[in-house]
């Protein structure tokens, strides 16, 4: 298409919102508005590369079987509470009423609609295993919207609903699943690890993997080991048991002692106020879950993980207790508690219970004990990990060592299982006439997001680098001067033969000084550019490739031919 | 694709709502299901259709230079505050809060978004003009959803924005888009017309048409003239002046008088008590536009066309006045009022002020006047075209007559000249250095409306006959017997043959009697079903178009070519 038509209002400031890079280079490239927080308007270069990524992934969705199909955004409310998610969704479910008061939520997944209508339509065995999903705009209102397409409000999904007869149809719909997801970040020209991850609020009773592309910005721990391929988010991330820490094994023996650290209430200031490293001590804390007070031991070192922790509880809520409950669970105020004689149930996470003997809150104000030996001198009765992962820990696979990246979530797989089916009454009759609940699983990708985390990954300093199957465009022709005839008459000539074959062209015909164009095309960044200058007179024009410095004079024809062969195996 | 996979829930019954006819088949042929009153899922054959309407529109959209962006359905009201629309609107407008209280609606069209977008990125006339469209989500809480897709209250749009630096830019804009919007249609095998409409609630300086699929269902009058081109919506249509009517011409010369109709309030009653026909009367109605009090007189035959009125007066809201407000203008109750003697403005239908001379209300209980002279007995100050037109009455272009027919809304092109512009502030810099207002244009497609308005012009009595360009597939093969190694050898020779090239295929693999195969084909509408059954073994099957009586015993190369013949110069 022509330049001088098209809408792409580049900009020289990096407007002050922009955090990430991939943001930053959006705006001022004019692929993206804002017409909100974290609510944007497409334009249509960034529609461009949205048509692009939902292709790949339409393609990769077919190959597996799965159909696509349109919900609607607006969804009736009976049917969130029917799953039982319209009270504990909080906040981010945007919700509305019809002028008839009927209570509607915008969707920020299909799992209510999408059982229902196969509840309503599917009986027999005969018709499963059924994958259905849809390429459609998605409603979230985070708390704190950012990063432009990274964490916006509304924002274009893929999701994807399989339905089977069984958990070995699901184990089959899952990898086949998976293993498209792999091809469609590989198409994408992501480096990305799927990861074992928690299913969060979509609940669920199985596996589930995160796909992360890797890349600072991420909001998401990924923990990897460096010996072996485990992969897991830090929410879900486990470890190897560590050496021995703790007290020297020589106090073992020792009954514990209380002794006096006036005003030291945190791990921080104990090391200091003892002289000894975090490690040698376990603190302990104390939660609300669903009301119920509880309290968690894990080393000084080490943090709860919360999800873990919530898992192991079956709570539906998490929270820490306030001083009120936790004077009460421990007779002393916020900072002094220790797992000794504590009147609520005791989670001790099981690096603190390997330890030989250690250092604790003595429940009283301006004390601690030392010397206490788990299992002697407190019950070791709920022991599990509920505990981050540190960088360094062992891998809980093999004998390497962890190590952390920082990751955006572009993809989901759960196994659901029954959670939504059971409550939606979506139920099938099996080979021997009896009645048995669908077997679901789960399948998301952020295609919006995906649009920024390709150019998180690629950029240089000038602007976007776009991997050749995502470019807006494929060629980028930039005549350097409008006004020369010689130059115009050859760029027209390029420009039909390439569009002819196939390719996606933009011509530069701008009546822009010359810097201005390479500028704006080095922002926007299509793959291969064309420069069509001085030697137009003899048929010369200049390649280069965005994502390299070189830059070739060769004959009009011999450019062409290059083109063809660097999208060689693209369609186009 | 393999029919037995497919999520194609057809239905033997038609459901009870589906009042209209593409409703009944929509849902019977299993291409759409209702999630909530208006509210739809597209199942994955309704989708096909959807995107091949997409696709059309695309193209020429892209023909005419129009740019494709996409825009969010959540819109702040800050915006629909400063164009005014935000409480004009009504209760179409979908409201709705954040969590933080802030106001947003559910986008029922992007003019705000849109005039604000290019406000903020356009300052010269060297970057106009420029049209960019999107097909997008839209909301409106219609009063009452019905017709299926016909009227919902989530649908798919095409809505295109205009952007030109003088009226003669929007002109020639406004044409192309005009032609445009033609080739789509008569691309989706419609009959329709254009016509002349009403701006609506957009509002809006210029022209406007409004593109009429003509269709029992349909819930627009189009008028058109049997003798030359006019056509234009009932809200709209102006006549010819008609022959003379009223009362004689003798009765002119005598001054009215008073006679008594004791209980005749209404034109059928006067028209039973005097023994006269209707067109002899004239009849008085009394509204309130925005608060002020008028009367309007139209002959006894006629209607008032309130948006006539409306658009006469200037008025943003106009409704029949209540009964206290009639009684302080007539000095009578409703059903007396009359020309003669009254205390509020009279607006005068031209086909009333022509009459000779006319029985009127008497602005007293129980009273009528006749022999009552237009111009002699009330003022004609203020008259005007305030009537809807009637079939049989003389076309306002020609010595032609004026037809009726029903018609579905699929389009409607507005010149908006400067009201947004002006409102929202999206002005640029002519050459001469002056700031200057945007001309714009406001272009719309109801993309999920075309896919039930084609299917009311092609069905017949067995289901669906798609149209070859928006066909779900364009070959069904049938399988008469999944167990017969010889049928399913030809047939899956067959499907590979021709999805080889390029041909869309759905192949009936099912193991269902051969009846239901065929009651499903007829339903679903798949324009070419080729058959394989008893004569496969011999490489013979039947060939039948759907929209033909006709089936022929073929060769199977000989069906596949008239495969292609018939899909030739049609997009695979």
């Amino acid at each position: 298409m022509r330049q001088h038509n098209l809408f792409i209002p580049t900009l020289r400031e990096a407007p002050a919102e922009a955090e990430a890079t991939s943001h930053h280079y959006l705006l001022r490239a004019g692929f993206i508005r804002q017409i909100a927080a974290g609510i944007y308007g497409y334009l249509p270069l960034g529609l461009r590369v949205l048509q692009k990524i939902s292709a790949v992934v339409r393609e990769e969705m077919e190959r597996i079987g799965a159909q696509e199909l349109l919900l609607p955004a607006m969804q009736p409310a009976d049917l969130w509470q029917q799953s039982g998610r319209y009270d504990v969704y909080g906040q981010e479910l945007i919700r509305l009423q019809d002028r008839n008061g009927r209570e509607f939520a915008l969707g920020p997944t299909h799992e209510e609609v999408i059982t229902t209508l196969v509840r309503n339509e599917i009986s027999s065995y005969r018709r499963l295993p059924l994958t259905l999903y849809q390429i459609q705009t998605k409603f979230r209102d985070e708390r704190r919207p950012r990063f432009g397409l990274l964490r916006g409000r509304e924002f274009l999904m893929k999701d994807a609903y399989s339905f089977d007869v069984d958990w070995q149809g699901l184990d089959r719909t899952y990898r086949s699943m998976y293993d498209a997801y792999n091809r469609i970040f590989e198409r994408c020209g992501l480096r990305f690890r799927a990861v074992e991850a928690d299913a969060g609020s979509i609940g669920g009773e199985g596996e589930t993997h995160e796909f992360m592309v890797l890349a600072d910005i991420g909001e998401d721990t990924v923990v990897t080991c460096a010996g072996c391929q485990y992969a897991a988010n830090l929410e879900k991330a486990e470890a190897g048991l560590s050496e021995s820490s703790g007290e020297a094994a020589a106090e073992r023996s020792a009954a514990y002692e209380k002794f006096h650290t006036p005003n030291v209430s945190t791990i921080e200031q104990l090391a200091a106020f003892t002289g000894l490293p975090e490690r040698h001590f376990a603190k302990t804390l104390i939660f609300a879950a669903d009301g119920r007070t509880i309290a968690v031991l894990v080393r000084g070192d080490h943090e709860v993980n919360e999800l873990k922790l919530q898992q192991a509880l079956g709570a539906e809520k998490l929270e820490l207790a306030d001083a009120a409950a936790t004077q009460a669970a421990t007779g002393a105020p916020v900072g002094f508690a220790g797992p000794v004689g504590l009147a609520v149930p005791l989670y001790v996470d099981r690096e603190a219970a390997a330890m030989e003997a250690v250092i604790t809150g003595a429940n009283e104000q301006d004390y601690h004990l030392r010397h206490v030996v788990p299992g002697r001198d407190f019950e070791l009765e709920r022991v599990g990990d509920y505990r981050n992962v540190l960088e360094g820990d062992n891998c809980p696979r093999c004998s390497g060592k962890l190590l952390f990246y920082r990751g955006i979530e572009v993809g989901h797989v759960f196994k659901l299982g029954t959670k939504y089916s059971e409550k939606l009454g979506a139920c099938f009759i099996d080979e021997t006439g009896k009645e048995r609940p669908m077997i679901m699983g789960c399948y998301g990708i952020g295609i919006s997001r995906l649009l920024s985390a390709v150019v998180e990954q690629h950029h240089d300093g000038q602007g976007i680098v776009w991997p050749a199957s995502l470019a807006p465009f494929q060629v980028h022709l930039i005549v350097v001067s409008v006004k020369d005839e010689r130059q115009m008459q050859l760029s027209e000539r390029l420009y039909r033969q390439l569009r002819e074959a196939g390719a996606q062209v933009m011509l530069d015909d701008r009546d822009e000084r010359p810097g201005v164009k390479f500028k704006d095309a080095d922002l926007i960044g299509i793959p291969v550019r064309i420069t069509i200058g001085k030697l137009a007179g003899e048929g010369m024009v200049e390649y280069k490739v965005r994502d390299s410095l070189e830059q070739l004079t060769l004959s009009a024809e011999e450019a062409v031919a290059r083109v063809y062969e660097f999208y060689k195996g693209e369609d186009s």
